[in-house]
């Protein structure tokens, strides 16, 4: 089984993203070509970096990952919706405000990972999780449903989903007082487990 | 312009639900008649008893209201989408899990109503709220995706969507400590705000 | 009965002090002869300024009110402890790191306002509240300790105790995301609640 | 040095006390001899314990650990009150309300440890951490307030104070939707980085 696994680069000011460190820091599971990628935080073209992987690679799964300040959990998300709709700018300068993601598309994508079985997964490794309704209405829930879009269009059998992971400590003194954070390494964890509970699934 | 405002009966074990009772003392806008409905925390017949009084009353416009205890602003939503998945049964015993809402429907709906308008008269009438990208996988969500849905497929002239309201102080010695409230007072302003948002836009 | 009721002037950048407009808002419960105060938010400074009005109205009580944005109930305070701790400077500049406010003081005085009678009063007014175990280590906290230190030193016969309100909806833009709130009817009722509890014990 | 380093037993119906747990994984830094105790959550007794340990003992400094439920950060405390004030019984079914723990007793007592050493090592060591201005009123707070009278009062040359630590991931099922954790690993690892700043302060 061949997967890949995304994590967006640095965003909103940060040095860091625990998303990207978490996907270089994750081993691939027993039976598992992992493949990786770092995704630009920009709309659109988030989707496309991602897609040209997926044409080329021809992976079985797509595990997208990014960074949700403010969770205290790793969160599979269940559902991406047919918005942009930005309080930040992304690292290009674009602001969308209710604005479409595909304007023939749907209103959602459910994730088609195994999004239950990667939360028991995760939990079982003994990292904080819970499964999460909503992937917001920025550039994570933009390639969520951009892949989900164009693997549906063009018919390609592959998996694909997005997961959420808190701040990492070493960020809080750039964030809110009260900002929750996981140590990276159990992100990491939490990736591996997630990358098992697919391969199982 | 009409109005059809509905609040969800209690539930959980609970004796009152401030959404009902914001909807109860919540006064029609200036121009708009108002017609309420108290709704069942029941799956699929809280659809159904919306759509009675839908087909029943013609409205323009619902406007569906629930609680979310936890949060602690009023939260219009953005989307509905199409899973039943319940933490606790709804109150004929009914706990879904992973079941659609309709087998033929598509992911999700978005809200016809104008979620920002409806947000920025709440805020100017000074009651905390926030738009919400997720109505959960409860009655509500059900509420929301099923109305949204039945209109779609009947293709009514009728707007639609679905608000969150916050608990009241008087809920709280039987919630979590930490619960945040508002005053049912604040609640009702903010549902007349709303409904004014709603007529004018 | 004759009660000193004080608001700190706004702070940290912020236009407005939702304790101050609260106090302005308050009417005196009946029997009350209320005196208002608007207080600096500077180290020793507020005590003193206190301090002076208790000197020169002598209440029977002093009830000082303070904002604490990120706190979504109405709080009296239960204890005052005897350190100055800042993340941000006081409207002067000062940003003291672990110092004493009093070298000769006690570690901690307990307010001697009826703090439970006080929360059950807010509650019956129908607004979220909780008696808090810590006014923080900013300039909410120095007054109260200070003026809880003076009063006790000098020997006069006037209860003292604190009071944190959360952010007004008006200000959140300028706060974190999801920062929560109350509209500022309902603090001001509140501080009326409070007011009553105090003469009635 | 010698280090007395005390955890909770499990309390409120749970199986597990993430504190305890943490405290039996704690491994001793280098030069430190580490005595480990566990401790009843019984007001009273649980003072009594540790002061026997310390008596019998004879340790440098004291370090208590104890849960808070609904805390993301591992957080050492500043300050213990003079009150004994119960939402739910403890162990032996006690349940007091605004009762003082020690008659003779000041308001507070400061933590002799060197706390923001301990939060600068335990950030340093990647756990996410934050200074706590209270430690409740529950028994943690009692068994810091009564170690810390008893040591003064005994005139030892000990230094005492106390750690929260939040629930681990197992936990969750039987806690509130949405209450954070963090895995034992990392918890056990900051209470070696609590015992090192102790030891090097």
């Amino acid at each position: 089984m061949k997967i890949l696994l995304t994590g967006f680069e640095p965003f909103g000011g940060e040095p860091v993203n625990p998303a990207l460190e978490s996907v270089k820091l994750a081993k691939a599971p027993e039976g598992v070509e992992l493949v990786k990628l770092e995704v630009p935080c920009l709309f659109e073209k988030c989707i496309q970096v991602v897609m040209d992987a997926v044409r080329r690679e021809k992976p079985d799964a797509v595990l997208c990952v990014g960074q949700a300040g403010g969770r205290d959990k790793v969160t599979p998300e269940r559902v991406a919706i047919n918005v942009m709709d930005a309080r930040i700018a992304d690292n290009g300068g674009y602001k969308p405000s209710d604005v479409c993601i595909r304007e023939d598309g749907p209103a959602a994508y459910f994730a088609t990972l195994p999004v239950k079985a990667m939360t028991a997964a995760i939990n079982e490794a003994g990292v904080p999780t819970a499964l999460s309704n909503t992937a917001g209405t920025f550039c994570c829930n933009d390639v969520m449903y951009g892949v989900l879009h164009e693997i549906t269009k063009e018919g390609l059998p592959v998996k694909a989903g997005f997961m959420h992971v808190p701040c990492i400590p070493e960020q809080l003194p750039r964030f809110k007082e009260g900002t929750p954070a996981l140590p990276l390494e159990d992100i990491a964890r939490a990736v591996e487990a997630a990358l098992k509970a697919i391969a199982e699934n």
